[in-house]
């Protein structure tokens, strides 16, 4: 009974969802890349993959959240993934790094929030992974925590995330279509000068290049010269730094998580995080200084995963070969600038702390311009 | 009177040069970018900086050559310069990595060939370097030479490049215009299906962001999905990797020169380096598996020269601070994307090795693809 | 009246911890490397480092503690220091790696504690940066907190450190003798399979030599074959790791801090860094598997101070030229190395969790074996 | 016939060798460590690996020469195996880090020289990779040179390494007993004053641990101050920098090789290539500014073998698990801190270049001074 009430407020949710996705950019016409998106064009088109949000928005000045993407649905700190991060500009508080680099791998679900609540959301996954069943003896725990600074909107100062805000991300995590825009670590993120958000997308692979799947996706809060499927539109809207060739803040930074199913090692993993940047590079995006820019790569390929407690010294993995990478980096540089421009045209205005308002993509004034430079009809 | 000789010659390249360049992209109405290029659009842009070339078109199968970029015009081993490396994807030969790392510093020309060429390059700047007056007790040098495969026009495995055509690519380094195209080591390079080769590109900053100059040089020899200015060329065209879904080679590399006149210091030059991938990807640019892309990155200021017998053990410099780098990230951007698409409007379709030949871009149809998208009228 | 008392408290405690630092090894006749230590032997010898414990004790189970150590006495968010972290093996928590990489600078005291704790430590780092005078626009704070796994000793799953404790440790930071042993960070660590904690030691160089102050602090949690200036007594005592041939741990972490006062750039201070790992090499370290051992070094100079709010877009600083590292590479090796050997010699015998106990070394067994070996007389 | 006499000139050889390292460290009561050696002590006992050596003793100023180490028997272009290069200090000339980094393999023997006479190595290694049976359609090679500096005895400036020098160490290869001192690349080098040479040592881990080789091979051209087996030579004779505190070069380089035929991914070859860097810091090496210590290490485990002509995309590889590296961790310092010490013992009083002569270290006097240290009977 639970369980069907459940399933009919998954199945509402999911097609409230769906419905209220119709605006996403490709199916208003604007196609990235040469390669196919999966069936929700997210990251969870990957199996197993779940995603949940957390969104707080609390009274004038509390427009913040937490973003939870769960590799695989068992024990991950039992059962760990390949895992690599690659910094594309450091500028940043990202949690877990040094340990994912020195092991290879992931042991807890990756967690998205604001700049300050990062220890928050460390520390709620420490306890979530202490008291995950067949944890009882785990004393030593690597979360895996990004972030982005949503100071202008939120009272960031507040630190207004806790630790049950992160723990009902992870707990809400979903597979399907997953929600964008000002949701989750999303909420109060500004990209562009518009207002930014979470965003995802998806590329499957022909069958000839692997099949695999590769999901994106993304917490946008990056400056620069917005461009979209290689249209100028920042520059048409007159709404890009330096045009007064005055100092103007191009800050904020991008966290950008890349999940495949391909069988790929720990290095392998760190290549393709690394042309994530190349599909941030495609909207515009220029790394500014103040930027922290970092891309989570996993595989969730299940021959590969990691035992805590292995039967034997060695293990026996599955390899993709280096000569097979270039399909799946590119289909990662799509998927990251889709997801990108998904997050701005899901998000919506917004007005928060010190009666600040940041407006969202004007939508129908960007499809004239779209038009104009013959991208969409 | 040798002088005014060599000068009227100089001149009279010169003059050629600039009249051979009248179709240079930006002269086309391809207008890449915010900022504004130097006088001659090139890397010599930035005070000081020589570029000379030596090409080898021998026979049938010799499509090769040499480029030298000489940062500053003295002696670079006793007074070296701040440099850093920035590996994009490293399946490439380039010599001098390591160092350049661990001092922070660049002690000799910059050298670019073809990839079996490397040793001979780094053995000719050896001696370049051990015969210059004031080195004769220098026991230890650190060649920074790149590389990139022209084995399909060129009879690689020949090994045709010498000692003497390397010298010879220093010793003609001049300032002023630069030659792209099919020359020195772009000579046998292909570019996204298309005859590749030499590109620069620089932009100056307003003086309100701080006047300093950026010059990129470039030698194309990569794949991905040809983009000229946010066009989709190379789908437009029908050329592209994977566009009948089967492993098509987007493989291999593009080196990148960036020098700069501002005060950087070697980490900054890093993170410099770095924001060059990001306009290789403007292009199209995937960083296939087999590429070898790096970004030599180098700071002129003539405060900052590192002398090699110091009069003390600390020595004073200046250097720009972190928070005033995304101009300069900006600039490099677009230098780069713009240095790259000169290459390709440069160079002249090439036979060579066994009967193979690569056809220029069509730059007609090009220019009316770009109308089509609204990008130049 | 206050200031008094506060003086006579502090004068007291120092009396008393110069008298309990009585059998420190150097005064027990052994003498660690070449150069000489500063006045304290302590990484307080840098002028304006502090250093401050909070300890905690409690129960039969709870045994960790803070250790904060600050490097200038200012305001560490507005006056940045030039710093850099080595990873000697990443199996580790650390936070504020990747920022100290990217930007070449310290901003926040550095915390050490157990791993379990860091999140609280970063919170409170946070907060305490937040509430600085000055400070009340900052919405970003890079906290520098390291740890070792005390869980063996410690309820580490009851994560006991409040950040009170952190904010406890970094009010009570003083200049002069630093106490070792089982104290802050130091309470609950085991090391060589002895009972292990907080030691210090410092260097000064010769006036020919530049005369610069190199510290170093050390939390020590980790394997090996203990070996005392160069004496093997963890064999002498039949107590090192495979000794039965079997598989048995070696693991754990050390935590090294590094502070000079030589004008070094982030990039020497990377160099310095890993010079520290040498010197635990010396100790009998073996930097296993498990092991979280991360190097922190920063430079004081005050001319090399950098502002979060510059009047200029460029600062001069000084800089030690990389041909005059080797000295200030020694030093450090002999400090890392002494105060690793301080940390054995300064911790007591100690029970906590579960019953289980951790014996001091056994100093009078030890000094007979240093005789044996004519290491002393 | 043929393969009689050659049966016998090796036999002869191999005895005569075995009798003239009568006198290795080991047997002369000198036991580093805690693990056993394999049969030869040697880097040859790991099954399929070879070393050869090319000495070049000329007139008064050429001593200098070349070391081959070939991995295993086959080709290993068409079967590249798992690798690493750790950078312990990079003022270095090393040719191949950035591909090794970032294909995980090397494809070539493993070459040592001077500085001078890289490029000449590397394009010999190109060549040999060329004409390889099999490799008439290679185009890209990445030879791995490293080379420390002998240029105090040996006339570097003329580069009197040629091509066939290179191809002579690749051709006379052998397993068994290696010849150590002044040989092959370690000719003409000095270490810690003394005349240093090529050393190498082996561990055979017991069964219980997984029974694996590591053998290490070592050049050895470095300073510091001498340590054997923990015992403080070099300050006992008198001989390390600093003593009259001024400026002494304690410069110089290491190269070292280590290889296992443990199963090993390139992640963790590159944490075993790190500890190397141990073992130096052990016989009182410091990294100094100027060396070039660089650690390569490879895993020769069979069924790794990488595929140039793969005939699927994917591959199977056994891999150790990260919890099982630490005996390795510990046999790899080990070996190398023996390795460098048996380049000591091994090497003879030299003169060279402009009358420059150094000394070979005084064995008795040593054995005398390790004697008073209870370090031998």
């Amino acid at each position: 009974m639970k369980n069907t009430i459940l399933f009919l407020i998954t199945f509402i949710l999911s097609v409230h969802l769906a419905f209220s996705q119709s605006g996403r950019p490709r199916e208003l016409g604007i196609e990235i890349g040469i390669f196919q998106p999966g069936k929700f064009n997210a990251i969870t088109d990957v199996p197993g993959v779940t995603v949940g949000h957390k969104t707080l928005m609390l009274g004038d000045s509390v427009r913040t959240g937490v973003t939870a993407i769960i590799p695989h649905p068992g024990n991950l700190f039992q059962e760990k993934l390949p895992a690599a991060i690659y910094v594309g500009n450091g500028f940043g508080k990202l949690a877990g790094y040094t340990q994912v680099r020195e092991l290879g791998n992931i042991e807890t679900p990756i967690i998205l929030t604001n700049t300050l609540s990062v220890p928050t959301a460390v520390d709620a996954v420490i306890g979530y992974t202490l008291r995950q069943p067949g944890n009882a003896q785990v004393q030593s725990v690597n979360a895996v925590v990004g972030e982005t600074n949503d100071g202008f909107l939120n009272d960031i100062r507040g630190r207004h995330v806790s630790r049950a805000d992160v723990l009902g991300a992870i707990k809400s995590a979903a597979s399907g279509p997953v929600e964008e825009g000002n949701t989750g670590a999303g909420t109060g993120t500004i990209c562009f000068g518009f207002k930014g958000g979470i965003g995802t997308s998806s590329r499957v692979l022909p069958e000839s290049l692997g099949g695999y799947s590769i999901g994106v996706l993304v917490q946008t809060n990056f400056g620069g010269i917005l461009t979209i499927n290689g249209v100028p539109v920042g520059k048409e809207l007159g709404r890009y730094p330096y045009r007064n060739q005055i100092e103007e803040s191009a800050d904020g930074s991008c966290m950008m998580v890349v999940i495949t199913d391909a069988p790929l090692s720990d290095r392998n993993l760190e290549r393709l995080a690394k042309r994530a940047m190349l599909g941030l590079a495609r909207t515009g995006g220029v790394a500014s200084n103040g930027s922290g820019d970092y891309v989570i790569a996993v595989s969730t390929a299940a021959e590969n995963r990691i035992p805590y407690s292995p039967e034997s010294t060695t293990f026996n993995r599955v390899e993709l070969l280096n000569d097979y990478m270039t399909p799946l980096f590119t289909a990662t540089i799509e998927a990251t600038e889709e997801a990108i421009i998904n997050s701005l045209f899901a998000a919506e205005s917004l007005s928060g702390r010190d009666g600040h308002r940041i407006e969202a993509i004007p939508k129908a004034e960007i499809l004239e311009i779209m038009k104009a430079y013959g991208r969409i009809k």
